[in-house]
């Protein structure tokens, strides 16, 4: 699949306002890879197809889950979590898209231990593109300019934070991801 | 074991500031168990006892978690935890003290997931007692007058908050503990 061709569906797959957003991750990628000597096209191609499953039905999306044999702890988190993985999926059948490319899709909300540096920039470019207001989005920015491990870690906490602010339950996955991140014992 | 066997051996096994916490801890469980209609006997007996094993060597304590087949976890995550399991083994080795008392002393820190009445007193009067004087201290003693829960959610909430401010690693635990209080998926 081609970024021109990932542009044309996610335009006509994505409400305004949330194609406004994936252009802003788009852009963000895009500099971060080049800032971190990944792969420009495949960042641009990952941030393109991010939030392709965003709207989708979500009991569509459970169904997938529970078909594909995906981490069934998905069904138990709250629904914002579901668009990534089965987004990569849904993707996954219809287009032929790298494994990295699918890989930064699946894990850019969650995260994941271990997760390669494309999945990296695309975890952190979702977080602080340029449409992105929240309190702290500033400081996440500028870790940005430390590392992209250190802009990883401070993005992992604000998730957490924002989390723990609203008395939501944390996705084991996420915790396990910043364990892994900051390794300090 | 009665309150004043185990009085006597905390005075002689903690140091002074920690004897001081220790009754601190005991007038706070006191306190809370009467609010909230649990054991005062059991309450105040598992507040004494709680930091038993504080100043225990760490080697001796990473042994014990083998030896009993602890969660292998404990022996991953900072030594700080090490005392509240293996405190309440060594007691029960020694003493004669019941499950109640013993599972408060186990969960002290870390907390449990579907824990006791008991042992949410213990975790959160650890946290309040008089002695201490931490930034938002005051608000978790407010959640006391609130219910003995949200007090529990509100203790987690601070500690992991304290962790990621040090970007220390998560105890998984005490995240799940979290996820079990506030249940909003």
């Amino acid at each position: 699949m081609t970024f021109e061709e990932a542009h044309e569906l996610i335009k006509q797959t994505l409400p305004e306002k949330r194609y406004i957003h994936t252009l802003g991750v788009v852009e963000t990628a895009e500099r971060m890879a080049v800032q971190f000597g990944e792969e420009v096209e495949q960042a641009r191609l990952a941030a393109m197809l991010h939030d392709y499953a965003k709207y989708f039905d979500v009991e569509e999306m459970r169904r997938v889950v529970v078909e594909e044999g995906l981490d069934p702890n998905l069904l138990e988190y709250g629904d914002e979590l579901l668009h990534a993985p089965v987004g990569a999926i849904l993707l996954s059948r219809q287009y032929d898209l790298d494994d990295a490319v699918l890989s930064a899709i699946r894990n850019h909300t969650t995260g994941e231990p271990g997760m390669s540096r494309l999945d990296q920039i695309l975890f952190v470019a979702d977080a602080i593109e340029p449409n992105r207001d929240y309190p702290g989005v500033d400081r996440l920015r500028a870790e940005v300019e430390r590392s992209l491990e250190a802009a990883v870690v401070a993005t992992l906490k604000q998730t957490i934070e924002f989390l723990l602010k609203k008395s939501v339950r944390i996705f084991p996955l996420t915790i396990e991801t910043y364990n892994d991140f900051v390794n300090i014992p």
